[in-house]
């Protein structure tokens, strides 16, 4: 396995130098089964692990038992403010000497705040690599058993999130890219927000038959996922329990979903928690 | 780790009941420490493994000695036909009671046809699953240590194929959405089709300045970068190698990258070894 054995190890001599560095690393979607080997190989060499609110315990279990480990989560704050304050301690943390590993739920590099984390650490001089990670949006799609781009209804995957900088929908979201029938369209964070969402997207012309899936805590043990339509699914959503992010899941590439939860009302469809 | 112990595991129980299964594996861009360690233990389980052209050779390193590996690439063959012929196999193998891994390059929901085997599995009554995998778009970002929804610069992040059924440019891809200055579009499959893309995309608005990086081999040790613009990358494209699948990652969001390439000539985002 020369790749393996080749591999650039910022933490691997640290104490020889006591040089600091600062890995990215993408905790995927919430099974720990969903780590890459390389985010495990990051978590081994880790002085310090911040790690979000949507890293599953499981995934901390990887880490040496030597490395600290510090919750930075978000809630409660306003998120640019506490952003600056992340992006600060990461970098106090590597002029010292450490190895950090910034642990994120997803890929660091879709809706993770990685371009600002890449940035200071940049300004401040300190090596920063990124390890991917399996999004949530993928292992929804996988947990379902799906294609996100089933070559029969999707020529275009999109990702959006329902929080812009501000908290709220972002308002220069392309619409008429929304509601084309030919796209599968994942949209994150999207509980408070879906309603707007929809009453844009069909505006611009999206169908509202089209299916759209709500997967909560996808690939954990608590999964929850709700089958409907984009014109149904927004009031749906009151019943899903309020401490998990949603993600959606929109286009045709979804209907065979919606079929099977329609008539039967298969639980695990169906489910409300 | 109860998340790893009470995972299902249709290989395991293979010799009691001679049932058979399907489990499609994302192999991951290409190093082969991006393989979860879910895909791990799906290789370790096989009796087969069907893998594509788009797999490296370590990730089969992975695979128990005593399974069987099978190359079903594509190349120089009719995809539609070719694909009908996968499903045939992949079929067949687990109806003689075979745990039948079907390993994709990158992750098999996204443009990994694996909706197609999906269908044909549950056709046929056999069990199916998917272990996601780091797609190229996300191995690329990781490599070139960027973030792919950096949030100064992309409310939306889409992926598109230059490959249709047919092998063209897709005909119904939506412009407007590749016009979006706000957008992070990644084009897989790009080498062939993209003087088209950029014909379209710039007729319906796109900003031929937009900056524009052409990837191949992502996260491999022959990885290769070429930094430009939408508006010069299609000619560019003729000093890479003919033997990879070009990835192209277009947006605000990779302008970092054009700067750094662009004065100093830097080796490792100008290359055309």
């Amino acid at each position: 396995m020369s790749g393996i054995d080749g591999m650039e190890e910022p933490g691997g001599d640290r104490r020889a130098e006591k040089r600091g560095a600062v890995t990215l690393v993408g905790a995927g979607p919430g099974d720990p089964e969903l780590l890459t080997l390389k985010a495990v190989k990051a978590l081994q060499s880790a002085d310090i692990i911040l790690y979000d609110d949507l890293v599953s315990a499981g995934v901390l279990d990887f880490a040496r038992q030597e490395a600290k480990r510090l919750l930075v989560g978000k809630k409660g704050y306003g998120p640019q403010v506490k952003q600056a304050e992340i992006n600060a301690l990461i970098v106090s943390l590597a002029l010292q000497g450490k190895h950090v590993v910034r642990l994120k739920g997803g890929d660091p590099g879709i809706f993770g705040r990685a371009g600002e984390e890449i940035e200071a650490c940049r300004a401040a001089g300190i090596p920063v690599r990124v390890v991917p990670g399996i999004s949530a949006a993928q292992g929804a799609a996988a947990s379902l058993c799906v294609s996100l781009t089933h070559r029969d209804h999707a020529r275009r995957l999109q990702f959006v999130t329902g929080h812009s900088r501000e908290g709220a929908l972002p308002d220069d979201l392309d619409w008429g890219a929304m509601a084309d029938p030919a796209a599968s369209t994942v949209i994150y964070m999207a509980r408070a927000t879906l309603p707007g969402f929809r009453a844009h997207a069909l505006a611009a012309g999206l169908d509202p038959a089209t299916p759209a899936v709500a997967v909560l805590a996808a690939t954990r043990p608590d999964e929850i996922r709700l089958a409907a339509t984009i014109g149904t699914l927004p009031e749906k959503l009151a019943d899903l329990p309020a401490d998990r992010p949603v993600l959606v899941l929109l286009g045709h590439a979804f209907g065979a979903l919606l079929e099977q939860a329609e008539p039967a009302a298969d639980r695990r469809l169906s489910g409300t928690g």
